[in-house]
């Protein structure tokens, strides 16, 4: 009995592809334009306008965009001037700031922040509750665990910000939190409550308050002896590499 | 003027009790089974369909069972599948999945996300903006605060999982994270931003990022030198032994 | 294509300013006051009852108060009690709870969670996901960062409660927490991930976990070797001294 159309709302100005189920009390703004076979879920709001239209009566809002297959779970908002590539898969309650561009096969979890002014790569993962600031930047299969956060000031408050950009493959633990304008290499793994304020080399394991480099990464090993880092040779679930 | 019934949609496969009041905007799905004397306030999603539904023509919603006397405050969502004992009484915002077993008594706070397959005894409170892993296990009166998480990969990805476990009457401070397969004892209170990956017995004092039983906790006293744990004999409220 | 009256409820007994502007599916509970020119976004409750409400036949909405200027972005929840100042602005899902008072031009971000009876001056700004507890003050041009938390409560759980409280310009970083009934003074930083349990006098970097006086706050330099603190010097953006 989902999808009952009840109390949705949808711009004449939005287009909708082939197959796009839309749950009640959803509301699609003005230049949405969600790609065939997509799923939106009750309770979400897309091409929220952004601050100027309170403001300014020469207000349009800019294109939404969000690819094929998308999931998006509800009470999502997601910003007008936002792209989104294919096979989008959101968890409940995510905010998705302007000028977010998101790559392909990418997941979002339950109240997950994203600031806008921001990108990410293609086959990120974001558990629940992550936070990325404005200005930040993640390659292609980052993933981030509850509660990492992103931040852009590292003397706040400071006019001028500038975030963070994590490489391919890299773990960023619970509660982790990088600030300021470093680059975290590729294949690094990040420790539960870590705080990095510098910046990583490729594959380090990132530990402690402040952060240190412990060692490379292949040195990190299962109660058997096997290495458990880079990640990509023991997970594939829905990655390209997939059995 | 609550509960007008405005834009309620409750499914012809609901059960609800007597004197059960729903709020406006609020859909209670299939095979939703609320008792006697519940409020459902506003905007909430009762039996949210798990994610088969959208990809599976035969999905059928499984039994989400509430039980008498809860109080979901607005905004909650709670899925199909799950199971909740008597007198639950829930902030705004919380997230409850799939397979999540709760006993009798418990709160769960403002933002709280409980991912599913998890299990709670009786008693239980969680504080605003806890997040409760998959796999994990609580026992009774197990309190946790705000940002607390359990975690359950310790070299995340991972192709298996497996959840902490927490002893009855244990405090989990703010911000305290434990990850992974461990057990924590009976009557433990762990400090504000602690780190834990390691079994602790009971009655422990565990402190510090990666933590350490620092004492047995009758050690830790008040300023006029009283013990302050275990707690039971100085905290009642809403408790079985409130005189 | 905003604001076209879909689905919102407004009590009799609200009293709505000139140019008041109300979104979909938003209620405005009785005796909620809303001051000229302010913006109610979508899927908002405003006047939210008190646990009262629930219990007692002989309930009546204290009055909610909102100044001049406000914008309040969706999804919000402001309780029955609140007393808001002039040009507030929020980001979405914030949670605001009964007795708390908010001074003017005060910024409230997204997902942060006010537990009410509490207190904060002019233009303080909450970044997202702050949690404030019950029994804490801010003062005036206070600014906290993602995940920061006040919580009142030093060996939980306890029968009673005191908060923290905050002096005027300190900066509270990402992840800090600052625990019970402390003093902090003013124009002080608190770095990200700390932990405050006791007081700390005016001009302190406060660092660590257990937090330490590290150095005043003048001692922290640019790279260019220039003060930072206090801040009021080299940052003004919607604050008084603006040029």
């Amino acid at each position: 009995m989902k999808f009952t159309g009840q109390n949705v709302c949808i711009s004449p100005k939005a287009v909708l592809g082939k197959n796009v189920r839309i749950g009640d009390n959803t509301i699609i703004y003005d230049h949405v334009e969600i790609d065939d076979d997509s799923v939106i879920a009750n309770d979400c709001v897309i091409g929220e306008p952004t601050a100027d239209y309170y403001s300014k009566s020469s207000y349009v809002n800019e294109r939404t965009i969000i690819g094929k297959n998308a999931l998006v779970r509800s009470h999502a908002i997601i910003y007008a001037g936002v792209s989104i590539g294919t096979h989008l898969e959101t968890g409940h309650r995510v905010t998705i700031r302007e000028k977010t561009i998101i790559g392909d096969n990418c997941k979002v979890g339950t109240l997950s922040d994203l600031q806008g002014h921001l990108e990410m790569g293609n086959y990120c993962r974001l558990h629940s509750n992550v936070h990325l600031c404005q200005l930040s930047k993640l390659g292609n299969f980052v993933f981030l665990y509850p509660y990492a956060v992103l931040a852009n000031d590292k003397h706040p408050p400071s006019e001028k910000i500038q975030g963070p950009e994590i490489g391919d493959y890299t773990q960023v633990g619970v509660h982790a939190v990088i600030i300021g304008d470093v680059k975290i290499g590729a294949n690094c793994v990040i420790g539960a409550h870590s705080t990095l304020t510098q910046e990583f080399e490729d594959h380090s394991l990132i530990l402690g308050s402040p952060a240190k480099r412990v060692s490379d990464v292949s040195k990190l090993k299962s109660s058997k002896g096997e290495s458990l880092y880079p990640w990509r040779a023991r997970f594939s679930r829905d990655l390209p590499w997939q059995p």
